[in-house]
């Protein structure tokens, strides 16, 4: 049996149907096994997890539930082993800078999923993409997101050589203004949810969403969502 | 001593700085007390605070924070007066049929201050509108935004005669797509997190946002907030 998630694992797990479904539809070769409580056997779901993978895989057992610590009311669990992937350098790329909230990176692969926005870069240090509490957050939109990694934004420049848009607060030009590409070859630059992009960030480029000065700025996910649906739809 | 809060109260409160702010710069006249823990008396923000309001509205006490299980580290709680209001009939408004989460509710007024939409129409039933957790979501521009209660949405309608644009799936027109008014005689109307509108809204100009079949419907207050931006920036 697995041991609650640590970050030094080599496996994570989704809970619950929903996101569980997502990991093997999206990653079943990724797939270690899933357990099930012995009172989620007459559940709908049950029955359509049977017809989705060797049910050599399904595990039944009541104690991981509270050895894990999942508060889920499913009582279903999938464990998969970690991956690595590339983006695909021709879609539009989002990059989040030492993202620091498992809940705010996972609402935003959600809304990435949502606007068809597949590619994410994540520049370190960063929190734990593949903690549960992400993947609970992203509802398995993680595992429909090709995420890769990069020390530095250099880095993730030198690779994929993207025009991109830093968005921060100093920036002269409003995101409702500004001509949006009409190919895909860009990318969305976001900061950290406390500190932003540093000014070393600040191009000709960069762009600011504008709003009241009543409010402190507006918290990431939001920012993020906000600019997938503008880029998307609003090429203006 | 007050006690902690519930629906029937007469009365409400802040926790922390930043919202008891906001609720002495916006609603003073409702302004009941101060409550302030004797250790941070030595804050700046209590110095701010000394500033604002006159100081026999400051009352220290120790133990009101574990008696009002506020988890806020500042140790600070604003008790005000409940209020009503009407709506500005010349601006834009929101309308939220029925909304259930309090969470979602602070959040949708914050993201309204942000973008400048100041009126609220909620359709009862509905959460909380003064339970110190919307309050807290809301980041105190509950202070801001004016909230007019109706029992049903004819009620609503007969009283201000708004174009409306309700949000819902069976829409045929897309956000994007539209038109938007260029005067301020409308009304955004969502429905309830888990339901939405039901078929009696649907009308000429009812909308939907376009997104991926991958993931469910939009989260509510993040449909609020693409649909306060849109409105307001991309007037196509």
């Amino acid at each position: 049996m697995i041991k609650a998630y640590k970050k030094d694992c080599n496996y994570s797990y989704t809970a619950g149907f929903f996101p569980t479904f997502e990991l093997i539809n999206n990653k079943k070769d990724k797939l270690r096994c899933i357990y099930v409580s012995s009172n989620s056997k007459s559940s709908s779901g049950y029955l359509k997890l049977l017809q989705l993978v060797d049910n050599r895989k399904i595990i039944f057992s009541d104690n991981i539930f509270s050895k894990l610590k999942e508060k889920d009311n499913d009582h279903i669990i999938g464990v998969f082993d970690k991956y690595e992937e590339e983006l695909e350098p021709n879609l539009p790329h989002v990059v989040l800078v030492n993202p620091s909230d498992m809940g705010n990176l996972g609402n935003i692969m959600r809304s990435m999923l949502a606007f068809n926005y597949l590619d994410l870069a994540i520049i370190t240090p960063s929190c734990d993409r593949y903690n549960p509490k992400t993947i609970r957050s992203s509802m398995g939109a993680c595992f429909s997101i090709r995420q890769e990694l990069f020390s530095s934004f250099e880095d993730y420049l030198n690779k994929y050589r993207k025009e991109y848009f830093p968005f921060m607060l100093q920036a002269k030009n409003y995101m409702h203004e500004i001509k949006k590409p009409l190919d895909n070859n860009y990318a969305l630059v976001f900061g950290n949810e406390a500190s932003g992009l540093d000014i070393s960030y600040l191009n000709k480029q960069a762009i600011k969403i504008e709003q009241s000065d009543k409010v402190d700025s507006l918290n990431l996910a939001t920012a993020v969502v906000l600019a997938l649906y503008d880029f998307k739809f609003n090429k203006n």
